[in-house]
């Protein structure tokens, strides 16, 4: 299942952390700072506006994921993680745990 | 467990397409058609961007959670949905089913 | 002539610097901050984007006003003006006043 | 003066429509399409408001110039141009031709 993709990217991306700038991707953005990484969050975000015009699919899921990619290197660069959206969302829409299980069953692919 | 808090909301967002504009945010979303929804995500990566540049971990949390969430209803506007884009990123860097328990056993939250 | 109508917005902005907040568009702007005005300019990017995808002309110059109409706020809010980006985009391009002369016979509307 | 630097710089702009890709970078967006240049319109947005947010006066009128130059490139690639702006501003803002003779005065710079 791909529910906790999310969790393990955030593993990855905390490993990152100790990495030198020039050994991955992620590691030179940490090394770049946090104007970077905001530049490349809002550069994703027009891309994704970009595909939904061009109503092209494949396009739409590819710059969505760049968008939560670099939405995670964000909240990990400031010691968050994807958990603190997740309850956010959970709390907001209160989806309690009962739900949970409900969706699950409606969602199992 | 939040992990699939993901996959509820999306149950959610499906559930409101039958609904009328004026029922709830969403349906009101839905209605005003594509365009509303694309200037919403540019908003809040926007807002998301500012709350990280006023260094308040609060501020970020919430405006990501509301980047990710508009993120979700244009998915569903498309017909697209956080499955696909969680394979995107699950195919991108490499996570298999194996290491996805691993990474299981180290969020163990 | 059109050409100086950014000095002539410019001398109205700094003047509604004096207005209270409920007395004009501006000086609300100016009221609500720094933060509310990036928004203003984040949203009116993304709906010039917007525009120029849905291939409509009157669209695009009414977006595209909306936001240097609001670049202009911000430079206004942080003590500069058009004469600063000017002023700049002429050296980058190297425009001197002999070009301009030849420039202004051109584009004589 | 300065205040004609956008209609220098839109028939510098028109001038290169003619040119093969890769003789200028503009040539080259022109070249690349729409889409890039529509990226390159959210980009210089992001960076405006990252160099607001870091108050730095220097860095806010670099981008601001960045964010009206990528305009010019778009609306030249639409067909359109600074006076397009410039008259919708005048139209919204009630500038008449007299004012503009005040304005002038007040901003003889």
């Amino acid at each position: 299942m791909t529910e906790n993709v999310l969790l393990q990217l955030a593993a990855v991306l905390e490993q990152r952390k100790k990495a030198h700038a020039d050994t991955s991707y992620v590691a030179n953005l940490y090394h770049k700072g946090l104007d970077t990484i905001l530049k490349k969050v809002a550069e994703e975000a027009a891309e994704t506006i970009i595909a939904a015009k061009n109503g092209d699919s494949q396009q739409i899921i590819y710059e969505t994921a760049d968008l939560w990619f670099h939405s995670l290197v964000l909240l990990a660069h400031q010691g968050l993680g994807p958990t603190d959206i997740l309850t956010e969302l959970q709390r907001r829409f209160g989806l309690s745990g009962l739900e949970e299980k409900a969706a699950r069953g409606e969602n199992n692919e």
